[in-house]
């Protein structure tokens, strides 16, 4: 008799962008005269960069010829060719990675819900809250247990390191999706010690690393230590534009342990490097070499100007909540604005939508310390996010 | 402290393709002069049809315009264009099955590995012997029970229903990856029955399905009451060469339930829908596009065509075979010959690499019953089959 994965059972009924898009349908369907400014789902609007097409229009041409057809990629880890490119990308910055440490995947989403795979049911999760749901919801499919780190107005929305709670795996994020607040590199530094002295593993989301321009760190493993406990998942979805096109990756330092409790270690990168190898079978070429086009000078100027774009929208948005005296974080350092709402999350979600035809995203949906706080997105278009504020600017004036 | 899922220590220590990957590289190194025929792991060797890589291209040109630019899909099952053309491949040999019961994926085996999450570890899977390494390995990292259906010379090498077991899941193959067993319709039916009888679910993989020229079902769903008891798990790898370009499907009846002890029953595809919603992001969009070129008349023909180049190596292959009077299965409906090579078949490997500078596959590395066996893929250029089968012809005449 097949049975379900009981952890199934305990996950709550609706994905959160799955439940916006339902409203999203009803409305339009209802108010097909009207039409709606998206902010809701992070999701980009800007084309890929010239140079990334090129590359990827040249790759399909390759794939064509029977003289540079490829096939199954030995690794699945992804082509040497991108994984020096993200390695170069580090060192841009600072932090040095070796190409064995990087698996190609096809995107951060795909790799925070699957990297909780390679770990026992019997490690205990802290996520924050609020936090990006796939990592609570991969974790309750696992049937692991899930444990919150309060990210809340009194501490910016960064979650602080709970004392007297230990867990043995921790997701975070940051620049933060959804409350846009961003580590300093003591609040990483805290965190490093919190796992180090719990043995914990942290999985660190850097998928919007790209939109930070002060110095804060843009990876964990510029923190001292990192490399004995943290894996960190990244995508090129923000950085260029690529959520559509499918192209992240994922760093297992060598030095990083599991442990039991007889004394013995398992090394986490072999043990990711065989889920990868039994369940994955890479990203395609075609994409791995538009992905890589990312990373050269040209790439790196066009998807600059996209981010520069999105940041400007950032900014006017920020300008509106500061003009209406309206609390929230985010808007540098990040694409999100997370700002007080006043009322339910969903009550707001209801209002924005009904009366200024904007969709953003209730606060709610990412835990319950974002109930009475929204998420708008600074990926729409310029002209969009004017008319969006001035709408807001008239429905928070009221 | 952080733990690993004690699953993986389960595993034995190399995935069979690496493990030859690894032998491979040695052998290249201490020998640079030898050339080498590759007839192992099953990868295809003609490049992608013109109008997959127009698809492709055209797709790449609409990424880099903002109007016709595609971020987030908004299922992530795959775009309706790509399911639509699915579901007329599928009628095109007489099973209808609706689009909202296919899930576009980057492969069979993400998919294969991928759906054990949605069965409790306490399912009892069932595994043909020998059996493609996925299913055993994505079951054992899963903390699952495997059993084994057997599958030897005196069955032709299609596994046959066990008397007096009860199995709660079952990875059935057909046309058979190692063996080329291609199930007739009354052995499949059989299964089903079985299936039906212990409300169990049937993970059918039919990667090769494109490769069936008689009456043989290429689909599970062919068989009467397969709606109520199957999954089928397929591929554009094979069929079009996508290996390196990544894209699959997999069917999910809506009929399709889990059962517990109190009578409950739960939706397979709500819950699938549930799990692909959290991790998984769909399909890039030029790939998907390139997918649904396969399905065109054109893309169609041009495929076929590299499908029959590769079954005329096959049919050279079987000639040989019949010619040195050596037992074997596929070679007709199959890409694969599985043959009897009355050694241990790692040595047999290590004999054919170093004697003849052949790659093959060891029979032993997809299960006990395969020992003594060893498999050849048609993959290869119609010249370097010829030459194998010289080769071959040489070591097994001495």
């Amino acid at each position: 008799m097949s049975k379900i994965n009981k952890g199934f059972l305990n996950l709550k009924e609706n994905y959160l962008f799955i439940e916006i898009g339902r409203k999203i349908r009803e409305y339009v369907e209802a108010n097909p005269d009207k039409p709606i400014i998206r902010m809701g789902i992070g999701d980009v609007t800007q084309p890929l960069a010239p140079c990334v097409v090129e590359a990827m229009k040249k790759a399909s041409d390759e794939m064509g010829v029977k003289e540079t057809f490829k096939g199954y990629e030995d690794s699945g880890r992804g082509y040497d060719f991108l994984r020096e490119a993200v390695a170069g990308y580090y060192k841009g910055f600072g932090v040095e990675i070796e190409t064995g440490e990087i698996f190609i995947s096809d995107g951060a989403k795909s790799d925070s819900g699957n990297i909780t795979d390679i770990f026992g049911e019997d490690n205990v999760v802290m996520v924050s809250d609020p936090a990006y749901p796939v990592y609570v919801d991969s974790s309750i499919m696992n049937n692991k247990q899930v444990i919150y780190a309060d990210a809340t107005e009194s501490t910016g929305f960064s979650p602080v390191v709970p004392s007297g709670v230990k867990a043995d795996l921790i997701y975070l994020c940051s620049p933060n999706n959804p409350t846009g607040a961003v580590f300093t590199k003591a609040q990483l530094t805290q965190w490093v010690e919190y796992a180090l002295l719990n043995k914990a593993i942290i999985i660190y989301d850097a998928a919007y690393e790209a939109f930070i321009s002060d110095d804060s760190p843009r990876s964990i493993f510029a923190v001292e230590g990192a490399r004995r406990c943290a894996i960190e998942i990244s995508s090129l979805s923000k950085t260029a534009g690529f959520t559509g096109t499918r192209c992240g990756y994922t760093i297992v330092p060598k030095e990083l342990e599991f442990y039991d409790d007889r004394g013995n270690t398992y090394s986490v990168l072999k043990i990711w490097a065989r889920r990868q190898g039994s369940k994955f079978n890479g990203v395609p070429y075609v994409i791995q070499r538009g992905a890589a086009a990312v990373f050269t000078p040209d790439g790196l100027k066009q998807t600059r100007e996209a981010i520069a774009y999105y940041m400007e929208n950032a900014r006017l948005m920020a300008e509106t909540f500061d003009s209406l005296g309206v609390s929230y974080t985010g808007g540098k350092n990040s694409p999100y604005i997370w700002f007080k709402c006043n009322m339910p999350s969903w009550d707001f979600f209801d209002l924005l939508l009904s009366e200024k035809q904007i969709v953003g995203t209730p606060g709610v949906g990412f835990g319950k310390n974002g109930d009475g706080w929204f998420r708008l997105t600074a990926f729409n278009t310029k002209e969009n996010t004017i008319e969006a504020m001035k709408r807001v600017t008239e429905l928070l004036k009221k």
